[in-house]
């Protein structure tokens, strides 16, 4: 093995880029790296051949204390610029905040307190937000900020405003809604385009809205589902990032529904979350790509 | 082990039972088969506490040439309508005759043969019935006996009647849409009140009607289904008897979910058609138990 | 719904039965029930026709102040004996009291403590014993004793000695080896037969032993897998209770499949403790039944 | 939508490569594509930092009556010199000639005859060969050659020598042992190196051998599996191409694995068989990497 290919380097730029597909995009975007002497870890595209999309993620080796980043930004722009691409440009390193909401249940949040604390997670958790005060012990056991602000149907716009301004000054780039049971308004959302993920507990499309697990009874499943997806306007339709099932039978009542839904709840917003910070997710039209 | 305990017995009973609920239903019935000299070799219950309902199936060795049937139902129906129950008592090594309905495809279709012609499902295909000509050749390898009968939107009443004759006639008792590509009218399914299964390729009640495959992929759905449930008269409503899902991915086009549907569709189906087969389900309200 | 048939009871009971197999015995149980006046909410029955061997699990209501325990328990002692039957009579609201023992990874007794303050495992947590003082943390944050027990080759019995003295004193029914990676000796097992409850990193009885993810990936397998069993003196050989599966793909090296692997660890290992604490399990051979 | 990119196009070419790793690779192999004109429809690229391996999977349009295939190889061959490839080059509408193996269970070739009377797999069957006469009857309905050759531990030898001059005058490619219940020897296998596939009805490696059904009632295990491998000189050890398995429970008697197997073992061999006729498979040491 060359000594040049390590993968245990101190730090990993990964690119993420969509663009209108055309011939020679992989030899392109592939020579570019190669001329600026760039360690490919991982390469990973997709073509939607219906749309005519192509989606591209490369991760490679870069040095801590390099000039890598602003290196190879300057020589990619052009090449983006001419081939019409959105991009962004990541440092794996660089952990970013985020902000998770919650309400009375607590077994998402107090997972993904767990993972971030066990290094599952690689992110920087700036505040706690709830419109309940179940949560508060949990933050101060893991040492983080709590705010308190309870919503109602009259005080939403106010109560979004604090969150809002408290999302800012917190320096807060993904927001986790763990279990928050109120509804997000268009407005708030606006304000961080694919970066708020939900979990909802059904299988989506399957029992939009509230009270999934009734439905799912009502119904007579034979499974059960959850599923994350990024947050948009229109509720419980945002892009799907990750759904999984498990099986019940007649035996299951809504409360034992619930007690299962939560192992599966918990799995798919991790995921979700994790996938998110390592910058495998690309949105587009009302979908996801996940590379894996 | 006791010499009377064998499970290699000729033949066996199953008594489906469901009534409503009130105490002393199961050392009743267990008591009565006692007394029968019954060998019970499987006994599971089920309780609907929020409709007050009590389920039963028990299976029991029998003698062929024995008058062991007509002595239990002898016994057994002055309890029955003390309890009001209502209850089917079948013997397992009578094997239903049943109907398979197909269009075009004939992936479940060959997939139900080959599990009868190996021994996998006990019952006498009597006839098979498709609105398309591509089955024959295969309903000729088996030996079976194959309607050609074309449906339009004008022709169904006359089509219907002319399956419900034909159904008639061989004696069916259970009719099984193997994706047979024609809406059922209510007054075909009222000959047939939870006896006709269909599979339907997707998680119901996510994707109801046609196309499912591709419309889970205009939602981005990160799994899909498949759903085998009895015909009631509103179009994929009826009881759910088994679901099944995969994962599938954003490399995933509409082609590749309906190859990865193929394999769920003929899992839930043959299980549901097994499971029917064996007297293990019981409908209430819209729903189903599956004593396992 | 007839007013005495309520699931809303103060306390249930649950019987355990394993014995040799015979006609009548689900007669004789479901009648002696019904004499004593139980209202039976669950029953289910289990056949070993190969070994001869019946198992029962019945769930009933109780009411708290009543002498319901001991008037069935003399009720039912003539019969047991008579029927050669091994039993066990529980009372769901009485909470068993359990040891928790890790080592330095913390996500399967985070998960375990979480769901105890959530309400998930009906249990008091008499202790967490650890060879690692990573845990202290967190069982103070919890409000459990905590005792750090270093453990090596040589002072092994000393060692297990003090743990077997405290589980005593602490009145342990139940130990939970939460990825406790220290061997048990046969003598320790002695003292819990059938009531020490570990995980193992991989679908038994594959990859026994050490280091089994570092093993799964040597070997390519596609899937895998953890797996929850009462310890027995032979090391993973106890008889399985729950065990489940992750796909990977080549992508994944040892760190993605340890990663993986903690959240099947997670629901193996939390599901088995819940359903012991359930009494749902019956142990014969090296085997287990679970009822569901 | 550009008007060259086209996944309809007549045919598709598929590159395979394993090599060192290095830096540079994707952009020279993507290079070299841009150069000749492909239209690249899927790349996909995988480096085991470990070993210090490099593979890649490209698959493009061509045209069917072009000089593409030749030209390609001719621009392709230096490079692949100097990076010291192994590699293969394959059109996807050239079907490979296989043979199918089995013994007297018809589960599995007869869901890959269906599969490929279906249009699933894309292949030419050129020859069924079995130690058993239970499959004629379905050979003669798919209009495919059978050729009957029983085996003993005596006659081993020199079946195998038919066998071998069987499928040299046959032309074929790929065997595949859908069941077949011999063991083939070391001689057999370095004819066809990679190109046998085998299911093995457990969850390899365990229950490797004879009836490994029987061998996980035994152990009581709560899954069983299912694995496709291709087949070494060591029995049911060689690279493992796919594995499933299923849930079972106490309930379920040998017979029962029996049955739930045979539906695993359709799936994993004929996933297995598609991805070999797809060109999806590398095999490196004794692993695989599954391009999807």
């Amino acid at each position: 093995m060359p000594e040049t290919i390590s993968p245990a380097s101190n730090d990993r730029a990964v690119l993420l880029i969509d663009c209108p597909d055309q011939k020679g995009l992989v030899a392109r975007v592939a020579g570019l790296l190669y001329e600026q002497g760039a360690n490919i870890l991982h390469a990973d595209q997709h073509q939607d051949h219906e749309l005519g999309l192509f989606f591209m993620r490369v991760e490679w080796a870069i040095d801590d204390s390099s000039s890598d980043i602003p290196d190879f930004t300057r020589a990619f722009t052009p090449l983006a610029e001419e081939l019409h691409m959105r991009w962004q440009l990541r440092r794996l390193n660089r952990k970013p905040r985020i902000a998770l909401f919650c309400s009375q249940y607590l077994h998402c949040i107090a997972d993904l307190l767990h993972r971030v604390s066990a290094g599952e997670l690689a992110c920087e958790i700036a505040v706690i937000v709830s419109n309940h005060r179940e949560v508060e012990k949990l933050a101060a056991f893991h040492g983080i900020r709590f705010e308190y602000i309870p919503v109602t149907a009259e005080t939403r716009t106010e109560a979004e405003a604090r969150q809002l301004m408290l999302l800012e000054e917190s320096g807060v780039e993904l927001v986790v809604l763990a279990r928050y049971m109120q509804i997000v308004t268009e407005d708030f959302v606006t304000h961080y385009p694919a970066a708020i993920i939900n979990v909802h507990h059904s299988f989506l499309p399957a029992f939009i809205g509230a009270r999934p697990y009734h439905a799912a009874h009502a119904r007579g499943v034979k499974l059960i589902g959850a599923t994350s997806h990024y947050v948009t306007s229109v509720l419980d339709d945002g892009p799907i990032i990750e759904q999984d099932v498990a099986r019940i039978s007649h035996r299951d009542q809504v409360e034992d529904l619930v007690a299962r839904g939560r192992d599966l709840e918990r799995i798919v917003l991790s995921r979700a979350v994790r996938w998110h910070l390592e910058h495998r997710i690309l949105c587009y039209g009302n979908k996801t790509v996940v590379f894996d």
